[in-house]
């Protein structure tokens, strides 16, 4: 037995007596207790993430990890693999959904290509940190080695600690990767030993028999894999994806570094569930962006007793809904620095 | 029989020709077909409220109506009558929390006020329109009579041209009242023809004794009220409010004249309902941004067909789930007019 992982390092918890703090301004502003619902909630962990009893958030980052995905070979998903190399262009020449939206708010967007089957150039923007072509087809081996696990989860960690440097105050990751829906699920499936079938839905878009053909290659490679698993790492190497390996490491990272993060819909969940599995004190930094219309999602945030900030049928990934939701964040804090107490602006308090 | 009434002047439908082609656009996205859920569809209606492929909004403006509530006196509300000219006092100030929505979003906030028990001074920001010391308590009698109905609703209307002069293309309605759940209660009961006191919920924070009572004097005012009730304009007088009767006006002239609007909660939706009753077209051109904690508000959605844009448990009133709304709205907006179609992008499009 090797020393300690990196990723079992500690993580401090949030502070409770900002928090505390917090929820006493809460009381005192202009508003009936409790009015403001989850955005009162919001505003109230934000002031434990930033031990803040005003928190703000100066530099929200977004980061889409892309990588492909060997088991497209037996036609789970409604697009072909190139898409993946054509979408990471189009997210840094600012077309994509989570370009428009970083757009919208200022936020500085990267893309890390971690691992493409097509060649992906230089690009301006692109953070180049390829560990393979692609994962293997899991539904006839094992997606990655251990090794190239650790490389994957590694690169999200490398990606915090330059956007702590940065300044980042909260962190979204997006992804990228055709048949990443595959992936997701048999992870999840795994880690919560449940039924992959069950976890299984449309992606980009299958339906009738091109969705039963998904749901039958996703449980035979769950049935191929199961006995080779003794770990959420093992888990990870024998059905993950590389850029879903790479967000597990940055959630855990931002943790550890004490940096709160929004998560986005599926696969985004997906990779949450294997930091929590592999460190589960990860947990206390995340707030859960949205409810995806991909089914499987719904038990995925069940498991990590997750309540998304707003339900509006998206499941497009990218760190869509994270970045979406960053505009809700952002209100819940201002309401809560900004708005006056009682006792300031004079209003008699109620019975 | 008078002339038709000013409300019951046509209200012109939005451009279909114009959803179309905004659907058309939505479809060449750079996103599997639907992913972006009920994004697409507030861009689909925005361009079909604009006459605009690509719509934008360029001057939300948000007016709060505020009014008293006679019925205040038998002990409905959690907080003192006072507090409606002390509020009035914090929206313009800055301190409440539709100020600082507005404030988020550079929105241009004006309040007007429809009838305060106690004396409002006068206020940079506060246009003073009183058309009585608060209406008369409804549990005893008309809370006012059919020409300060009208007078009400006219408040509305003139409103409305003065933001139309403006330039504003996105209304939303907030109110302030101590006691006005009672009122939105009793009116949506009689509109609906539902029991008033499935309808009626804590408001400001009643429960248990307090909210029983509460219950009591509602169902003993529909009671009173309903044999003299003939006609919406009737329910409005018995039991309706002068901030809600003003929003109404506002809602059905905003109709008349095309500009699109988004509805807050509970209040705001009574008052809604009020409109469409008085002119069915106007629902045509509305929005709802948010499901309101105030148990009937589901019933009040659902009787307007509705579906909110955002769930957070918000209770507060004020116009703050409209203006938390628009974030929401600039975003599926920006997303639909500034990302790239398959083709600008040289993405592949899906089997």
């Amino acid at each position: 037995m090797s020393a300690q992982n990196w990723w079992q390092n500690a993580v401090q918890a949030p502070s409770s007596a900002t928090r505390d703090a917090a929820l006493e301004r809460q009381g005192q502003l202009t508003k009936p207790p409790g009015a403001l619902g989850e955005l009162e909630n919001i505003a109230v962990q934000f002031a434990a993430f930033r031990n803040q009893v005003k928190p703000e958030i100066k530099q929200p980052q977004c980061i889409v990890f892309a990588g492909d995905h060997g088991v497209v070979a037996k036609g789970v998903s409604a697009f072909p693999q190139a898409v993946t190399v054509e979408m990471i262009k189009n997210f840094v020449a600012g077309g994509a959904a989570v370009s428009v939206l970083a757009a919208y708010h200022q936020m500085p967007l990267s893309v890390v290509n971690c691992g493409t089957a097509f060649p992906c150039e230089a690009l301006e923007g692109v953070i180049q940190r390829p560990v393979m072509a692609g994962t293997q087809d899991f539904s006839e081996q094992a997606a990655m080695s251990d090794e190239q696990a650790r490389q994957a989860l590694a690169i999200g960690a490398e990606q915090i600690e330059r956007l702590q440097a940065d300044g980042c105050d909260l962190f979204m990751a997006g992804e990228m990767g055709i048949g990443n829906t595959s992936a997701a699920s048999c992870l999840s499936a795994v880690l919560l030993e449940q039924d992959v079938v069950a976890l299984t839905g449309p992606g980009t878009g299958l339906q009738g028999d091109a969705l039963n053909h998904k749901q039958q290659v996703l449980a035979a490679s769950v049935e191929r894999a199961l006995p080779l698993i003794d770990s959420p790492l093992a888990a990870l190497a024998q059905l993950g994806g590389l850029e879903i390996a790479a967000m597990a490491g940055a959630y855990i990272r931002a943790a550890q570094l004490g940096m709160p993060m929004l998560v986005d819909g599926f696969i985004s969940t997906s990779a949450a569930l294997l930091a929590v599995k592999l460190n589960p004190a990860v947990r206390d930094w995340m707030l859960f962006a949205h409810s995806s219309a991909e089914p499987g999602h719904k038990t995925l945030l069940a498991a990590l007793d997750a309540k998304p900030l707003v339900q509006l049928g998206m499941r497009l990934g990218e760190g869509s809904g994270a970045a979406l939701a960053l505009g809700v964040v952002k209100q819940a804090l201002a309401l809560h620095n900004n708005m006056a107490t009682f006792a300031e602006a004079a209003v008699s308090s109620g019975a």
